[in-house]
């Protein structure tokens, strides 16, 4: 069987920089965007239509919920996103069965969770989340302190929220990981090679 | 600074048994009953009404409520039960400051944050605890499944209760550690080389 690790992370905590250095220094794949892409390939529809909706929450996708009078979507495009959710599916049991890899979000520890990947969850506390994202913010974010914080605590609502919803565990719940990584007051770069090891 | 490798742990994670083993590795001092032994000698108090002081909830410990018409315990008691808590504290320190070391349980992580310890917490879902507990029980016990589940959940009732009134933290909350380690599924003798190396 591959070794396949799957990387949740708070947002600003570093998780994505950690996953994307571990599966260098493993040689192994790191499959993140790559994965919107494919689907969005496969289904011939746009990069950022797709990740809207695989970031959106799964609930209103279920089946139970097509045609409830409350839906404010139409029937027709419900089945698209859930065809958008079944591609996503298929697609990372797809990147697992190619070889050894790394793989962000995605609830990729639920969706593999057959193939036994080793389930890593990365946080921070919050002042060094904020540090970390406008350290690293693009040119014209203008980012503040209270920006940063309103923007962490949304997306981490969001991410929670689809997780949840997903897969009806916790996200984050160190139940559901086998190493929960506390990346505050340490640089990603040099904890990664270490980390490493244990694989 | 010394290394100070703090492990917090669910009781039957195996969390003592991956900290000595851990020590070991790394051929570092291992300290867990040897505090309570110290405290017991320092204070010419039995081993046994020492563990029974700081196994308790520390709350009714506090000055603020000494004197309170419900306190069930008498002042010069509660004075000696403050004793202790000191004494604790002090022999901590003491051993942190006497070279490398790996510290099991007794609120380590918060009473040395100063000295900035490598905080561990070890845990595992219940069915394995179980498993090891029965696996471990010694002659006499007679261990079964509920009974072992109920003690389980007791002393984890205990432990929590007992680092929540000391540290004002969270027991076991992945916020207040470096690394939180599931040892569901694994064997604590092998993985232990591999978490050594991250130190």
């Amino acid at each position: 069987m591959n070794k396949i690790i799957t990387v949740g992370r708070e947002f600003g905590s570093g998780g994505r920089e950690l996953g994307r250095r571990l599966a260098e220094e493993l040689g192994v794949q790191y499959y993140d965007k790559e994965i919107i892409s494919e689907i969005a390939k496969n289904m011939s529809l746009s990069e950022d239509y797709v990740r809207s909706v695989v970031e959106s929450k799964p609930h209103r996708l279920f089946p139970i919920t097509i045609g409830h009078s409350f839906s404010a979507v139409p029937d027709y495009q419900l089945m698209q996103m859930q065809g958008i959710y079944m591609a996503q599916t298929e697609i990372i049991h797809e990147l697992a069965d190619k070889g050894d890899c790394v793989i962000i979000g995605r609830c990729a520890d639920f969706i593999l969770k057959d193939k036994k990947p080793f389930r890593l969850f990365v946080h921070a506390d919050m002042d060094s989340r904020i540090k970390r994202c406008i350290e690293r913010q693009q040119e014209g974010e203008d980012l503040t302190v209270e920006k940063t914080r309103r923007q962490i605590i949304a997306i981490d609502k969001d991410r929670a929220s689809y997780y949840n919803d997903f897969t009806g565990q916790k996200w984050g719940d160190k139940r559901y990981y086998d190493l929960c990584i506390n990346t505050t007051g340490f640089v990603i770069k040099e904890i990664v090679p270490y980390i490493a090891k244990l694989f």
